[in-house]
């Protein structure tokens, strides 16, 4: 009998896509016997004996091995469907197409998650749980490839979206593939500083370069793969970057020039307006959320202190940054609330006896 | 008799500083009656006479005023020494100089806070507490005004850094607009887009563009101000990113380019090396915490219970992370947290009935 589901590869994705499935009939397999030991006691299925046939397999192997593995298995079981998780979409479809196989079978997807850590051990059931999980069928996938799939993201908990591979790639190029470039760009020109140099930096500088600590290996990859949709946005900001520098330069011989005031104004206000794009959750945006600030001193259990005085006045804290303080005992919280909720969310703070900044 | 301090400028440096030192005598003034009638019902002084002696006058003006300011007080208050608190120096430094001011009585001076509000109703006795507060003197900057500076910026609570303001204006450069013009070019070139094409964001776009959401009018002076230190860093950016992007098109007409790829590895890599430049706290790095992820549904109090077991636990977070998730009612919390706390901190959120992440 047919188990419902193979999954091929026992790392970080394809172990959390075992466990998500808990409980339903699922397959693994992995060259790395270590791996998939680790995947199984997790939870995340049993261990395929290569014989048993399968519904749909998910291949979830690094992506210049996926064509392989699918015309692999899809010689072996000709009933079953195939997908894959790959974060670019278009360089997969094209090596599936050079290896002769029924592409009505195959779907490809990316579910938009687990960046940061690898391996089965880091894997977790929730990781998928209400994350973008993009569905690309290419012209030729048939509808029970693309159902099947459809039905791996949602068992996962994680939101279907249906995009062309195209679009795919043109999006992640575009909200991920240029912010990690971007970010690495100045960590590459701070890198020429010294640690004395950048003492002095605050929550813009942690902010903009926090992803600059990206592992290489895995984004080295990632950037061969979508080269040719993240070149001209990288030749985008380069260019801006280059008339801002060029409008600087004529600012510093001449601090009224009109032309080079013009661009820099320009520069900073369409970045208000890119930024305005940039989603804070559910479609919500900076706009939609306030700030209110506390003063504490920097102990264990201050921040938690804030958040539970915060949550027994019943305001409902977005978000939350924590900005330390070099060389003192005493740091800001900074909750982010939505502006009906401000007032109160002051006034019970500081009834609670926190140091409300600006109060 | 000649009260301790003056301070010009009833805006949130002012009236933060005034309220800083509550309980000592401090004079205000602001051509704006409304500005100074707020910063004197804060607490942060009482109204000038314009007659009354000062040992001290802190200019807490627009920069461009700062020199006439200075100009005009010095020449009726001879006995006087004189700071300002301009985020840019050296255009400053200039115009005083230009003044014909005996220079061995002002010094310059920047506090590292208070960027994202404005105005007397922002302030705050707390803005300088435990933050850098540059010391810029002049070669001509004499004792009594250099000390008289110091003495401003340690009664503030602010930790007292002296450099040069060739030195200032660099630091400043290189941590905090060169970061800020980058975030704006990222967020010039999102502006292309639509809030539909950017709805895959995650949090890597997030942090990478905050500060592009930064105040134009504000931005453009401190821009101009600073143009000759800030120019050689964006024209740096831009390059970086030309080859970058010159690597990315080569790539995307041969994915094995070892030239190009050696170039994209090389970004990468020096991104990760600045990146670690980048001080979290007290010369504290990301290289010295880790992080524990838990998975949370989107409710009210979720955050501060998650905290309140961390700090029962005795655990200290260094920072949190909220991740929400677009389309589901949960969320995603990570705390940062000492190496030697990770194994503590998720047992004890485990054992208080908490998803921890991977465990």
């Amino acid at each position: 009998v047919a188990a419902e589901l193979l999954v091929v590869g026992a790392g970080l994705i394809g172990t959390s896509l075992g466990m998500a499935l808990g409980g339903r009939d699922v397959l693994l397999a992995d060259p790395d016997a270590g791996a998939l030991e680790v995947a199984v006691g997790r939870g995340a299925g049993r261990v395929w004996d290569r014989a048993q046939p399968f519904a749909h397999c998910v291949v979830a192997t690094p992506p210049a091995t996926v064509a392989g593995v699918v015309a692999e298995l899809a010689l072996a079981f000709p009933a079953a469907t195939f997908s894959h998780v790959c974060s670019v979409q278009r360089s997969v479809q094209a090596d599936l197409a050079e290896r002769g196989i029924d592409l009505s079978r195959v779907c490809g997807s990316h579910p938009m998650a687990g960046k940061e850590q690898s391996g089965p051990g880091a894997a977790s059931a929730r990781l998928f749980a209400g994350r973008p999980w993009v569905l690309c069928p290419s012209p030729q996938t048939g509808p029970a490839a693309l159902e099947a799939t459809r039905r791996v993201a949602e068992l996962c908990g994680a939101e279907a979206v249906e995009l062309t591979a195209e679009e795919h790639d043109a999006a992640v190029a575009l909200v991920s593939h240029l912010p990690q470039v971007a970010a690495s760009a100045v960590g590459a020109v701070l890198s020429q500083s010294t640690e004395q140099g950048t003492r002095l930096a605050g929550p813009g500088l942690q902010d903009t370069t926090r992803i600059a600590a990206s592992d290489p290996a895995m984004w080295i990859e990632v950037l061969r793969q979508n080269a040719q949709a993240v070149a001209p946005l990288v030749r985008a900001l380069s260019t801006e970057l280059g008339v801002a520098a060029d409008a600087l330069d004529r600012l510093a011989a001449q601090p009224d020039d009109t032309a080079a005031l013009r661009a820099v104004d320009g520069l900073l206000r369409r970045g208000n307006a890119g930024r305005r794009l940039v989603p804070r959750k559910r479609g919500e945006h900076d706009r939609d959320f306030v700030l209110v600030a506390v003063a504490v001193p920097d102990r264990p259990g201050q921040l938690a202190g804030v958040l539970v005085s915060a949550a027994e006045a019943g305001v409902n804290v977005e978000d939350v940054r924590v900005e330390h303080l070099p060389g003192r005992p005493t740091g800001v919280i900074e909750l982010l609330v939505h502006p009906s909720a401000q007032a109160e969310a002051r006034r019970a703070l500081a009834a609670a006896g926190w140091d409300v900044v600006g109060a």
